[in-house]
């Protein structure tokens, strides 16, 4: 796993603020503890306190869920990214109870994370409201792509915003969000950093030019799961990080090419 | 329907740059023809030609939305807002088909229309693309919610971009969208062209601290159909519009004080 | 429409209990009033008193959805299937409302259809429970699939039941359902009216060989909509019926073929 | 977990002619791989060859769900049960890759299991026809509730049917199906047998009243999750099973006294 050293070196000096190990296209629900474990060894490791590690964690059982956030912190995390994946449709009382049973379990900062689509728990803005009340709940980050709902969010003043890739993060920042955290920074560092920057210095015109010609990889991730692209993008740029995890497909060879024609024009 | 001149007199006085009749707000699938002719009639007098009116047409057989659209035409509308609703689920040939007869049957500009939660018959980018190739489609209206999927059709240059309300208006705006339709616009139309306004000079910050308002009248919206709500409003301003058609239902006593509330707190 | 005539003797001659036009299949959501008018009459006219007429009635508005039963009653039908198209989602309110009225404007049975999957207003079994205490709503045609709900309502001993072709009307007639509403006893009247007799008779293993036979045609609707299906297979058997009301499409080459393959087969 | 092998005891006793632990209503995607190691050889040991035991097996990862196979296989165990959760959304030839490993990594019997409104992941007629032609592939288990498909699947004669209890049990046994997997047969095994019984000696009129009869039980899980249902039936009936696995709630007093009543009318 000597790559992954390598990607956290090249993120931060790529001037990155921050990283989040161990998100959906981190793969949180297709590894197991073992590997989770030494993944957050190696970036807690390699990072160095340099910038702020925040990790995922989630499982489908809430406290195998509980565990990992434990483990994530005592291996010196600085937050944590909970994710709530599902078998059975999930109450809203089994939604408050996983994110609260997370929260209480850490001292760090919980950032909840909400892609209904993909995990079908559904973190309505009622339910964000009610878990804004715990301590160390401090973040939302919404994959829903309702920024109706996210204004809402805004609106109440409880919880500070985190863009997905699901959103517009120009939009989003534009709202008041606070960052960022997303597997397209991994291919495309330094203009995601822009973009940010320019957004914090309220350049917004420019912005929204950038946040176009973005996009455009994000239209590359149409047909194949995100961690798919993002390793295929990560091979391209000589990361040597392998397949995604079975029974996820590699990209077949048409939608490799269309990628690396839009990571040329992106550099 | 006195009314309904009064209506379109207020919101021409109050700055509108435009009239759409007959929306999905408008109730253009539980009107019959009868009903469209003489709204469309009404509002085409009373606007006298001070702004353009751009007249919802839609049914879900494609003979009767072109009958629709040619006597709009007729009737003197300066554009076609183009909607699909639907029984069984269209193939994406039956709404090319759909879009394309309205077209070709009319020679004023046409606006695509899709609310793909509502109408099921989902106008994806690629189809967007290739409607865009007629001459009179020069206008798309998402109501899709589907922010990417924007910036997509916004990157092709093809077609030129309305906002409805499930988007961020703001943000379609600083996407190059050069209006906006919009049921809310009824109830606020100052705050409505304000917003258009400061967008247009590209004052975004200012912008979207509008934006977070405004949408607090959005968040009364949840309930009841959109028909329902901007008739609850307006009978609150003094406009005898009656109840929304059946089966829909008028708001209860409880949204009708929370909407209240709110648009007090804009006005 | 001499053809329509035709049909109704071929079907009556061919031993069908009754005759349900303006169903989903007989595109009841396509069809303005005069047409749909014009159909009552030639199927009243033609049936002449020997079997039953069942006229579907729907319309997004609840006030046209009336008026059509009200002259459908008056044109000489000898029961109502009340369909729902809808726009906007309805609530259960919405639903309860529109059901009532249809069934307090006229005086002949009404049967209750349920087809969520398109109509998008869903029937569920308290909402059925409760619209059966209307004296005339005698029967609930299910289509949405479930059978489990199907059996619920059979349990509860309020209301009769139809089968439509989206469940195995085998398995509908052995929990006590009385008949049978169907696109496909267009095509193979007499294989239907068997499958009917046959479990009336309570002769159950013959009667899922002649099921899982006659499914064989269910395979064949799988990539159309079933108006164009069941007038594709009307045109191989000598009713030129015409195409489906567009934007629905004719069947392609390639499923005629499948189609007629599988209608020798059957006969 | 002796409650566990009394459970065994006491169903085997009951009459059944197998056990399927570790099935969805058996947490397979709450538990850990020492967690269901332990559920295995305890039924293995319990059961002690007086049944065949067919286990479940399955994880968002193909490689962990190959493992836990192999695993199974060398613990004792006569089949498997073969379930895909998912995380992102499975393309077709995910689907087929995933069973195809587990299949070819085992020798014993493998049943496929479909249950796409929890695992997302669709085993359509098409994909299942595919994964037949595989050796040890030899069952279905169908829990879409989509009976038409079922028909479909039977109609071809390349793989044996087992039911769930999302389809009327009753009528997969008189379509030909060789058995019935189902949480509610821990609750009334000898109802449950009956029924499968009368069904094999053909009484289907008398098989269709105990059907109607039994389903009163499906009826009382419509708020909870199949496995806080059973788990409380359970505790009802002497078994100190405990809580379901959280996030999952347990029932409710007022659900608790309904279901209750329920076992209570079927004993």
């Amino acid at each position: 796993m000597e790559v992954l050293g390598d990607l956290v070196n090249h993120l931060i000096k790529s001037g990155v603020h921050g990283l989040a190990p161990l998100g959906s296209t981190g793969e949180v629900a297709y590894l197991n503890h073992e590997q989770k474990e030494t993944i957050i060894k190696i970036v807690v490791a390699a990072s160095n306190g340099r910038v702020p590690v925040i990790s995922g964690v989630g499982s489908v059982s809430t406290a195998e869920a509980v565990k990992e956030a434990v483990k994530a912190e005592k291996l010196g995390v600085d937050g944590i990214l909970a994710i709530m994946p599902t078998y059975f449709l999930p109450s809203e009382n089994a939604i408050i109870e996983y994110f609260t049973s997370i929260a209480n379990a850490v001292s760090c900062p919980v950032v909840l994370y909400n892609n209904p689509k993909i995990s079908r728990a559904d973190l309505n803005p009622k339910l964000v409201m009610q878990l804004a009340e715990i301590n160390n709940i401090e973040y939302f980050k919404d994959a829903s792509g309702n920024m109706g709902r996210v204004i809402n969010i805004v609106n109440s003043n409880k919880i500070k915003l985190f863009s997905s890739s699901a959103n517009i993060p120009a939009t989003v920042f534009m709202l008041g969000g606070v960052g960022w955290m997303a597997g397209p920074a991994c291919l495309i560092p330094k203009l995601c950093i822009k973009l940010f920057d320019i957004c914090i210095q309220k350049k917004y015109s420019e912005a929204m030019e950038l946040q176009k010609k973005i996009w455009k990889l994000n239209e590359a991730f149409q047909n194949d799961t995100p961690a798919a692209c993002i390793k295929a993008g990560l091979i391209l740029q000589g990361f040597e990080v392998g397949s995604p995890i079975h029974p996820q497909n590699s990209l077949s060879f048409a939608d490799m090419e269309k990628l690396e024609k839009i990571l040329t024009s992106l550099n």
